[in-house]
């Protein structure tokens, strides 16, 4: 007998058999004796078709007007899912965002919560209604209406969850759950029963194609438990919380490739100080991510530096470097923009050695050149030609233990086929 | 340098391309001096989309729920008509109902407004900008989302143009202005350039197509100039105010015939007091309207009662009088749904005679039977067979010299085809 959040997608309330299914596994949660708070986004295409309409008129909308446009795809969410609700017997109210207090700056299409004033959502849990709330959208200060960028409805579930002290927040999206790597990429990968909050946060790319970043960092602040399943079947979905005990048996935890990266090296840079921090500032100036830095050791009072950035932005980067090297008395400029990043990630790393050994002899047995190497105390990134990036995924995933244990039948399918 | 209120309804922002016809017309307005608040309706078919997807999940939603649902097609509506005016450069910004304080009574998808909080509204026009608001839509004291039923958002144009005390309001539609009569079934019908509130509420038929009377009303009582115009070109339209002098030389201003009704007689009804009381107490309690009623003179104590009721109404109707029937002592119950009622209106008759007469008289040499009259101050109708419906209105309009002058080129036109 808890308060649960439970927060669908778009694709889970797409048609209308989709939300009679949402209000199925919402209503079998209240029967259960829960309270219960939903949150839901706009339905499949719906944000898309809106935006598209607003270019129609113009190339630069107003953010604020963008806000009031996208904010209705969640608002036409809400009042389905109560409708399919009552239609099976329960009671249940929508409200948008700004309806129940969810008070964010006034950053448009990119707002933050900054306050939940949550009397009404109270009263209505009180008189044992399930409670529907627009994901996505909150208003600032002046009553405007905002939306909350990328994985919005994420961060109102999980805010939700936080500020009403919820048991847990279910995400039901397109996917069963959190897998060792991708499995498109990796045809043996397993679904995790659990991971922590630092392991899929380091692992962006693990869990991007299932939640935001944001929304698990605003989990991890506030401890919110996060179960991510699927809306199309009852298979056990993947439980996002913190550490706990048992995982730390469990070495490494996932595995991930991304290609999304370039590589620059500025050759011969005088070595006296000051100068990476010259590098960096006039890049960080650009508003550039840079990941992964190398500086070699240096010779005859010179030292080349090597760092990534997002491949997007490689161009600019380089332009910026170009425009310095005369400053700093540098060398030439090299880069690459066919690397790729290969990471594993498991909070047992902190307590298991040899982690990176393996890694590195994995790779060197596939005669796969490592070319930059950057760690943490719960992964191991390797940048690598991207030329194999694939198949390095696949040796690693399995040198980790990470491969699926395929049954007998299945393995024998394996074999005929 | 005045206030106006522009109203664009659903055809006027159906398309990006209406959008921005109807963006230029309300930047033309504003760059005359004026300061400029524009209702938009919901776009094209949008209601109806909705409605249907509501229907899809049950076959009684809950009412709320269609508010919170049906809102969302007028706030798309603003935020492109916003955008749109930004696109020309002009500075506006778009409200919901609720935002600029539409407050109403809490009967969802039928909601009155009770009050509006202008506060908002007034401080952006201080700065110069265009305010777009959403029509057809509220909020009640706890803040749900309401709309206000049929012509919803005329109701909210001309309650803000009262409220702000705007020089006239602008209706925007898919129609030229208002007409003598239907000009599908009277090809001479012709455009008024002015016609009085209390014309358009007696003939309601034709200005129906154009306004809702309830938003009318409201305009006869705050006083607001209604100018009703197409979107589709420049013609001067239909302005809609109080009587003014010159409107008493116009003995009739239009005429109109309607199949909505049928007509019900009850035979020999005992002449005492208190018959029809009971009759029409019983009709009224099942929410029947009653449009016009005769008793005949009484013959042996004994009188004929004839009336007229919606004709969806009508099996009702017979129903309750069968049941009637026998306390009241009453003969036979005859009906006829293959009825019309034709009417003529105009403020000009207080003050001239014989216009009933006239009517009478026109009916007469066409040799169509008259079976009821009703007759209020401003506007005569006559009950007539159905099958003869549209020449009646033919000939009555013509013989009121309510045609429009063809002009030599249109008569040429006229006999060559």
């Amino acid at each position: 007998m808890g308060l649960i959040v439970q927060k669908f997608g778009g694709t889970s309330v797409a048609s209308a058999e989709r939300i009679k299914a949402a209000a199925k596994r919402i209503t079998d949660t209240y029967k259960a004796g829960n309270k219960v708070i939903v949150v839901v986004s706009a339905r499949g295409e719906t944000t898309d078709e809106l935006i598209n309409l607003a270019y129609e008129l113009t190339d630069s909308p107003s953010k604020r007007e963008l806000d009031v446009l996208m904010s209705t795809g969640e608002q036409i969410s809400i009042a389905l899912v109560a409708m399919a609700i009552h239609a099976l017997g329960y009671p249940a109210v929508s409200f948008t965002g700004g309806q129940v207090g969810i008070i964010t700056d006034s950053y448009h299409t990119k707002a933050r919560i900054k306050n939940i004033n949550a009397d009404r959502i109270q009263k209505e849990l009180d008189t044992g209604t399930i409670v529907i709330v627009a994901g996505f959208q909150g208003i600032d200060a002046n009553e405007n209406i905002t939306t909350l960028g990328r994985g919005g409805s994420d961060t109102t579930a999980v805010a939700l969850a936080a500020i009403m002290k919820a048991e847990r927040c279910d995400i039901f999206t397109d996917v069963d759950g959190i897998y060792t790597a991708d499995p498109r990429k990796v045809p043996l990968a397993r679904k995790l029963d659990k991971i922590s909050y630092d392991e899929i946060l380091e692992l962006a790319s693990l869990g991007a194609q299932v939640m935001h970043s944001r929304s698990i960092e605003f989990a991890k602040k506030y401890n919110v438990p996060l179960f991510v399943r699927s809306s199309f079947n009852d298979n056990e979905g993947t439980l996002i919380c913190k550490e706990v005990k048992e995982m730390e048996d469990i070495v490494v935890s996932g595995a991930a490739v991304s290609k999304d990266d370039a590589k620059i090296t500025i050759r011969a840079v005088p070595d006296v100080p000051g100068q990476a921090a010259k590098i960096f500032h006039e890049i960080a100036k650009r508003n550039i991510n840079v990941d992964m830095i190398i500086q070699n050791a240096s010779i005859e009072g010179r030292a080349d530096v090597t760092f990534t950035v997002p491949r997007n932005d490689l161009q600019l980067a380089l332009d910026t470097v170009e425009r310095l090297k005369e400053e700093l008395g540098a060398g030439e400029v090299l880069y690459d923009s066919k690397i790729a990043k290969l990471s594993v990630v498991g909070i047992g790393m902190r307590s298991h050695c040899g982690v990176a050994e393996k890694m590195f002899r994995v790779l060197a047995d596939e005669k796969i050149n490592i070319q930059m190497i950057s760690t943490s105390e719960i992964k191991i990134s390797c940048v690598i030609d991207d030329a194999h990036a694939d198949r390095a995924l696949r040796v690693v995933h399995t040198a980790f233990g990470l491969d699926k244990v395929v049954k007998e039948k299945e393995e024998e399918k394996v074999v005929h086929v």
